[in-house]
């Protein structure tokens, strides 16, 4: 099967957007994308499209994905929305490594996008809710800050990770996001800031929970076939892992695990033939700070237990040994759930191609992407590999 | 790349089912797919899972395939909800075959479900409405009746199609879902009844109309490495295509065709190196009667404005040159938008392995399924080869 490759992603800023629409924010990361690929991309390059979005604040349930692109230009290719919650775009950027591998499809347009912060408080948490398990959990009146509650809970109880812990992950990506100008949160926190906060679901902080968003994100994948027509710097999808578990964590055998992030790494792992320790720096799913604690012992970053030292340690700061969130996470940089996934790629294109400005990690050549559905219901890993670091 | 093959498919009734959730249907298409593999299936077999949806009624909009698939038994394997409107699981399967061409599975689950009988009048107007384009049409007060009357119109007015003509449609569907025990309407109607019958959107008659239904489908795709495993008479999934367009009618340059399906039906076409000729029957998205004679249309089973004299002769019946539609169609068999897609595989599957009973196609080696999203805004055709019917 042939491989895919990266040659080009980029994202709008996240925020709140009121004078925008979930088109006109696909547009932006659209004509962003295509402006980052190397030697440049048209609209008719595109030979297929795949849109996650949970469904742009109900604006457009159905067809989605074609009304989505028809509005940057690509006219009649098989267009796509796939949808796994807050996973959805990282699913989108899966199913474009499938479509080039197929050799069904030479130029992959992936995306995602969501609109959230015109919904009313009740309406977010309706759009929210439904992510969740909807028969028990979202009846039973349980959010997903709730959910998230539990686990750290269970983790603390488990492995004695502790609430200052939790608060280095915010911290951390707050200071990253600081340097990141799409960042919706673009400011730093201190350790007591984090601490003080308002509880929204003991034991977690406001600090410790992303926002709602408004954003969009693209990136553009490719078959080795036609890559060197794009970029000369190639950089290569290395490996994809994806996996599901129960929805409702109730039904799960772990609180203090992601078993859908285990699998999912481990798969994209071995497709790879890389480790954990061969990765260079990681973007993964925050959406509270007990979920990048969580991933980083699914994803094998440490042990079971040691993920509250390790980011106590400062291990994955930006000048740490394995900086994760360089981009700010979805707690600095925001949580537009659709296009979360791919704007997690578009990162990694940036930091890969050394133009991350302030916020670049030194001597990147392979980065790990990292997206979860939900509480743990989908989750999905990339590998990415810049070919001309591996060579040199 | 691996050619993909169809292993088996089937489909729940199709119907009004208020004590059946998505997931009780979907476990029985399930169970009824496994058990149409000629060697048997297990769930422990699958290594993928495709789910196509509008949105299961509201019930879970987010995460929606996990949560179809985790209660059949599918624990871990990668499930991504697709969603195109009526044609979702369409798509899930065309996702199937890029998975299996694609290297990274053996064994794909591709199916839909919907739930739209035990809504309100207003919410399943709702729920259809947001699969039409939405600033224009739905918020103008456009439903998809009105739509499809639209191209019924525009086609009377440059090709002369009559009204009975669409009822030739109607009469032909009934006459063969009366034969099919899984559909929805199972009787037969008479050209009086279908032309008599109360308007909807004028020209089309409540007969010129499918129901709205509940129901799930499935379909099991497998590589050409395991194929052996699952049966000794395989049928090769020989062509796939799609293709979007606006989402919006208005927005189209015609009215009297879909443009959308003759780019999926060509490149369908092309990658199986087959024509209209070489196909033995044909399952087409008959959501409206005029949909039918458009599809003969755009598939090239007939010229441009042709359709209403090709039903009227007879040629599309069971005992036609090329019947259309032996399942009964979306009109009598039913209609569960994430569901019709793979149903139309189901029906299939069924017909050439030669136990579709009564409305059995004789001889029949090829089928083609054609699957609409919205007015026309996706479409995707199938082509599928019974090997040894080749070979014979």
């Amino acid at each position: 099967m042939r491989d895919a490759y990266l040659a080009g992603a980029a994202q709008t800023d996240f925020g709140s957007f009121p004078d925008e629409s979930y088109r006109s924010l696909f547009r932006t990361a659209f004509e962003r994308a295509s402006e980052s690929v190397p030697n440049g991309l048209d609209a008719d390059d595109v030979d297929e499209a795949v849109v996650g979005t949970l469904g742009v604040g109900g604006r457009q349930l159905g067809l989605s994905g074609p009304a989505t692109t028809e509005h940057v230009g690509l006219h009649g290719v098989p267009t796509t929305r796939v949808e796994n919650a807050c996973a959805a775009s990282g699913y989108a950027v899966r199913q474009a490594v499938q479509a080039v591998r197929s050799g069904m499809a030479d130029v992959v347009l992936a995306g995602g996008v969501e609109i959230m912060t015109d919904a009313s408080g009740d309406a977010t948490k309706y759009w929210l809710g439904v992510s969740g398990e909807t028969e028990w959990e979202r009846l039973s009146g349980t959010t997903f800050a709730g959910v998230y509650a539990q686990m750290a809970d269970a983790h603390m109880a488990e492995y004695g990770t502790t609430s200052e812990q939790l608060s280095h992950v915010s911290v951390k990506n707050h200071r990253n996001g600081a340097s990141n100008p799409h960042a919706q949160l673009g400011f730093e926190c201190s350790l007591d800031d984090a601490e003080s906060a308002q509880t929204v679901a003991d034991p977690l902080t406001l600090y410790h929970c992303c926002p709602t968003s408004d954003g969009a994100a693209a990136a553009v994948v490719v078959s080795e076939d036609v890559v060197g027509e794009y970029t000369d710097d190639p950089i290569r999808i290395a490996g994809v892992g994806a996996a599901s578990d129960a929805v409702g964590l109730f039904q799960r055998d772990s609180y203090t695990g992601i078993e859908a992030s285990r699998r999912a790494a481990e798969t994209a792992y071995d497709r790879a033939g890389l480790g954990p320790e061969d990765v260079d720096f990681a973007e993964v799913h925050d959406c509270f700070a007990i979920a990048e604690i969580l991933a980083y012992e699914d994803l094998g970053f440490c042990e079971p237990g040691e993920g509250g030292d390790l980011v106590a340690s400062g291990a994955t700061a930006l000048d740490g040994d394995l900086p994760v969130n360089p981009s700010g996470g979805l707690k600095s940089k925001g949580h537009p759930i659709g296009a979360t996934g791919a704007g997690q790629v578009a990162e990694v294109f940036k930091q890969l191609s050394g133009e991350a400005g302030d916020r670049q990690v030194e001597d990147a050549t392979r980065a790990l992407t990292h997206n979860v559905g939900g509480s743990g219901g989908a989750a999905v890993v990339h590998l990415f590999e810049r070919e001309s670091g591996v060579e040199a």
